[in-house]
């Protein structure tokens, strides 16, 4: 840092324009403040560090308000992680609903710049290059996006501000204040939870308690009825799960998948998640079967991560077991029920075979009002390049798989050489990729007659 | 995610909206594209992918660039990783010129969507809210700012961006292009490398030669002269070393600091990097001397996140050692003799305590073109809220502190408790903070005539 | 290896002596063996290996009697391992009986040699000096020594025996035999876990889940219901649990201590084991003390370890929380009621006071035959130099606390700078150390008249 | 510990026979002491423990006689760790002399009890059994065993201890009473050190430093320049380097093993220790060439720990590369200098396909005189069940390979699949392994006069 060298000696050649203070140059010194800031330096100053520095006592809103207005206007470097960690004890001290309202205040009290922007507007039109535009994006950030920055530098920084996502997902009415502010947090997130950052580990029975019990918190899809349930998921030598960690979150896994292997694709839920069966040697399995994947954390909701953590978990897997040859799901239809109950009002439910064939019509045509596959976790599989390998009944005869998808469950075949054309096909074309017999099922069926539009939205 | 509850049970509700394609909605498939998809998924999307994912051989700027533009435009949300890392592979294997003539076309290649942009000035200019603020935001950010997210994805991705930074900071020329592309770079990695996300640790001689082998390499300040010089700055029982690591390259310290225990301010560095001396008992200790801080990632350059690095270590060794009562540097002050030549041309270069005057009158008055403090070394420390402490003339016999700072080092105090104020007089007042000491030394000692301006741009 | 040097340079100057051949000198080649030795090569050893080395199916006793008498034989230095395992597996394939079978006849089937220990004799008689006692030494070793020490090569090796020995102990009937092996088995368990080969660690809910199940399993005083009650010893701040863990066994905890912080010295476990309690400030806590040891390994019965656990952990919670001033047990009387019944027949037991007086009484004056503290809770204990602090009544109401204690329950004090005159104490006078409180609670109490001797061995 | 099952539930149900009176019966308080051990609580034994844990001043050989007997004494249990650390302060403190002088009649002064073994010899005579044979065990161990294993406990103790031996050895004249100290050392090192407990690592260039400045200390074949040239040893694709550590140790390897991983047998050192050569791909190589093993502990000279490295080391190559075909040695012949002068004394040195060949003569009939292979690096490999595959000519140009060996370096080869067959013909034919083309080589040549008989004792 202490040679002329700039670049390789300086731990900032520009440390005027660091985190806190690069988007408003300090410029010089303002005149006819003096008083003032002798004020602050003798007396005020000191207040407002000592408040946000203060016992974790409850805040009301406006206080909050005043806190985040503060941490955006000191120019408070070395002191931010303190400054960030004092603000989140208050307001974690503050009632649910006292966050609510700060945080839907939030966005409307720090507003953009309006007459940046209208500078960056004019410069922008006059000019119409490179420059003008990024001149644009600066000037069109929002303050909150600064604030959730400086709030990442306090310990657990990351881990605070996902559970204040968490506050402002689940307020009892989503206002445009808070849909603002939601997206400055998903901004964020997109950017630290690149899966770049993420790291794949898998979850045993050796894992820490702390991660585990998680696991039976967070499983969506077939829930862990305790630890000797969660034991029998991990610990046999045919089970593995794997699980997606932050760095700053080392023992709250972000999403997690469980496998189970077996020999060719299972039929129903009861063959994998059975409570007393014999493991098999993994050396003799041919298929791994994603049956769970369950996201952690209600405050990173929306944030794109799940995509890789198939791909990477079958990269795993081959380089352990070279002899796998299939990797797929066994996966619940949860929007089937509701789809057929719309669109074939009043006639008697199918079974067997024509269950089968109606939910995967379901699963190749139905679409919301975006064009998008109808069914979530179609979505999510289809979306991801797997293609419709079977569809069950009789798969998952728990209360919810009978509600949602009256006990069908369907596998998605994850090819890896296939996934892109898959992707290709379905985004281009809007075609799902389905099985040989698949299709062969449902060239037989007599297409369902449509009662009114699936579109709608989830 | 197979639940009907979209929240938590969808590892993504928004899948279509990833991290590849959040940008640009894909909307209803394209009518009329049939033929060329046919052709795609039968023929040239596979060239595409085997080219890019082909063997690393050397490439032309213009095969890179179709690259990168393949890169944007695929859907490949699971291939991500593999395509990414198969562009690195191809960037990596050609020449310099090559790269920095990619990297300067980039920007300009891949433009911002003028009419996007357009159509989000005309919202902003009719509506003026928040709403319309964000789709300026959105409107005006870079293809690129995306396409260095999806390099992020390949396995060491972050290591090999900032490597790519590093092409582009040391490219010949400076062009607009590569101006406007490290814009973008600029940006992601304040994201990242956000303090929040850093780790600091203790670098000694237990650590890994490959972490060692970096400070010998890195150092800045004060040389290394191989392992055995470094065993004296790691090893004995009151020195100390610290690094800020980012999760993704672990062994890889971005900036490091090195700290001696002593009793006492030191006066000149050859008290501490002394060849041959006693260790001495931490316990006994009564201050803590930063004497080299070094950054490490020169494609990091710009980023800040050394202001935070002081302050957790001084963290640290209070926990550790809490009769430390001082913790300051020894810094060399690498601007003076420059600023000296051109303010006092042609006058003899003073001695002893006149030198260590005037000396503390540079660091305490003079500024750079945009009102910042001149010597850079002095404007890090001082822009940290530290303050300056004292001066000491022949301090630093080497040839660089002789050319640079006349034998002159100082000593900048870090008191946490005064920090804040310290900062609000620099950016508010425009005053260092000095101590009494230095402060009565300037009192009696007749300022010196500027012959002409000092402002100049580091 | 490769120098002349022999010290430095040989992995080892004596490697015809190695583990499997130091007890018999190979000497010269044996004439007149060729013929059986080229049968060896050609057949008959392939044999012996391939049936050592063969699939794990159940044994008779009299062929694993023939593969321990080929291990010892066999001059198997690099195959140690490999033969080991095999061993242990066909071992542990075999039925409880068959190899309870096979240890009762191991030692009378690998006799000492009895015309070495004469020579040896002879020569002790003749010189009388260390290097002849030395020989005797050699002489007398037992092959099962020898044989114990090549099993501890297979991988896992020290687990297996501690197995192996816990058959042993388990056995229907301690015959001489088995007493006879179990002597080599406490030889050389003594010098493997030996208290500075063990590393303490502390065992948190952050633990793994491995390392927890057993603390469920292994719970000898207070059993722990589950998952939740494990939790509620081991997660609160207040809380802390440590365990003995040897390298070999790296989840598998071979003593372990459970330790609350409190304030003063509890008088019922109620207050320590209650389900739904607030945790206090480890901060604030006064007392540490250790309400339950548990043994873990029932084939490491005897061996001497657990004397240094409680020392050790008071020193790790000395260094974590200062202002501790107290640590002590709160532990049951487990012999009380039978002695009470014993020496006391006919009479109504007593209540309160009475009870505690009695109690306290028992302890520090009830002997087994060989003139030891006889009970095992206290024997411990005032084994390790604790001394008697305080009796309480009604303070276990647990089945076994009334049915084994009549409900008391004791403190044990620590006091470091006693302990060694403590020790003294008991073992050269025969004196139990009691606090002031105690000792005069016992001088007011009428001596309860003895029935009949208390010499009994547990 | 708290009920009244003993085995579970105990800590130790011998708890009076811990490790520091197992071998001396407390038996019941001894009449007559009550004055001298009033004394002893109230000041000597105070004494006796400050002098122990006294500060670490430099001590004479009496003193250190009396602490240790002081250690030998105590009923110590809880206070072995601090005393036995405090009697190695004083020991380590005091100079070199002093402490030889200290164990070479450490065994004198703690002599075996002559009565109890005279005891024991008559019941032996009488009974002839196990029990009395076992009797005889006990009766004639050491004092000295039992001060190793209470020294063991000092923190470091195990370290510390070789230490001790390392001056035992080192001993300038070897003397009786050092000899029969060594026995003891010997033995209990042996039980410690077995190949069961240590752990097998790789070490490479990420490993710390303070492990691979050893391997430049400690390298006693070719030895290692400096850290640029252990680089090239341990970073390359091409090289390994495995140590085996004991957990007491973990950053202090016992010995270890440089691999080069290559196309085919090497037939010279310089093909694998050149300055400056391309690395090949691991995967494609045939042979792993172990180069040189290096025992890193003075003090555990003759404890055979190194047979188990190489076959450890073979197991762990061949599941990373499974291609790999050959596993061999480039090895010196380092006594072959002496024994060629000795036996051609007169002789011009043979050059080529002559000295080739007499050097396999000399490897494969040269014995000592305890009928041993002569070549203590032969006998080190021999031992291990290698057979000598190929002798070079012109191998070894270094002042040391050409004194000792005249420039002749051997590959042995390690065929597992043989090891056992090689061994018995060696231990029990007196015949050494070798490859059909050196059989052949010394078939044709004519077999050397032998002018004295070889038997030395090296």
């Amino acid at each position: 840092m202490m040679t002329e060298e700039p670049g390789q000696a300086l731990p900032q050649d520009k440390t005027a324009v660091n985190e806190m203070t690069r988007q408003r140059n300090p410029g010089p010194p303002r005149r006819g403040m003096r008083a003032s800031l002798d004020a602050l330096l003798g007396g005020s100053i000191g207040k407002l560090v000592e408040r946000i520095r203060g016992s974790a006592r409850p805040a009301s809103s406006d206080s909050l308000l005043d806190d985040a207005a503060a941490l955006l206007s000191l120019r408070a470097r070395a002191s931010g992680p303190t400054l960030a960690s004092a603000f989140f004890d208050r307001y974690e001290a503050s009632a649910p609903a006292v966050r609510q309202s700060f945080l839907a205040q939030l966005n409307a009290q720090n507003p953009r710049d309006a007459a940046a922007i209208d500078a960056a507007v004019a410069a922008w039109q006059q000019d119409r290059d490179d420059r003008a535009a990024a001149r644009l994006s600066e000037a069109s950030e929002s303050p909150c996006a600064r604030l959730i920055r400086v709030l990442n530098l306090a310990p657990g920084g990351t881990r605070r501000l996902i559970a204040m996502r968490a506050d402002l997902l689940n307020a009892p009415d989503m206002s445009a204040g808070l849909r603002d502010l939601d997206r400055e947090f998903e901004d964020a997130f997109s950017a630290w939870f690149n899966a770049g950052f993420l790291e794949l580990r898998r979850i045993g029975w050796d894992s820490p308690a702390t991660v585990l019990e998680r696991l039976i918190a967070y499983e969506a899809v077939h829930s862990i009825a305790g630890w000797d349930d969660l034991r029998r998921r991990v610990a046999p030598a045919d089970r593995r799960c794997y699980g997606f960690f932050h760095p700053q979150m080392a023992d709250d896994p972000l999403i997690f998948v469980e496998v189970a292997l077996t020999n060719g694709l299972p039929r129903a839920i009861a063959e994998i998640i059975a409570g007393d069966r014999p493991a098999m040697d993994p050396q003799q399995a041919s298929s791994a079967i994603f049956y769970s994947i369950s996201n952690c954390q209600e405050g990173l909701r929306g944030i794109p991560f799940g995509n890789f953590l198939i791909k990477q978990v079958v990269g795993l897997l081959k380089a352990e077991l070279p002899q796998l040859q299939q990797f797929a799901t066994l996966s619940p239809v949860p929007g089937f029920a509701r789809w057929l109950a719309r669109n074939h009002e009043g006639e008697p439910v199918p079974e067997g075979d024509a269950l089968r064939r109606i939910a995967a019509e379901y699963i190749a045509t139905a679409r919301d009002g975006r064009g998008q596959v109808l069914d979530p976790v179609a979505r999510f599989h289809l979306g991801n390049g797997a293609r419709l390998e079977a569809a069950h009944a009789n798969a998952d005869s728990s209360e919810k798989g009978l509600r949602q998808g009256h006990g069908v469950m369907v596998n998605y075949l994850y090819d890896l050489s296939a996934i892109e054309a898959n992707l290709l096909r379905l985004f281009e074309l809007g075609e799902v990729a389905i099985s040989p017999e698949v299709r062969e099922m449902l060239r037989t069926a007599k297409p369902a007659p449509r009662k009114r539009s699936d579109l709608e939205t989830q």
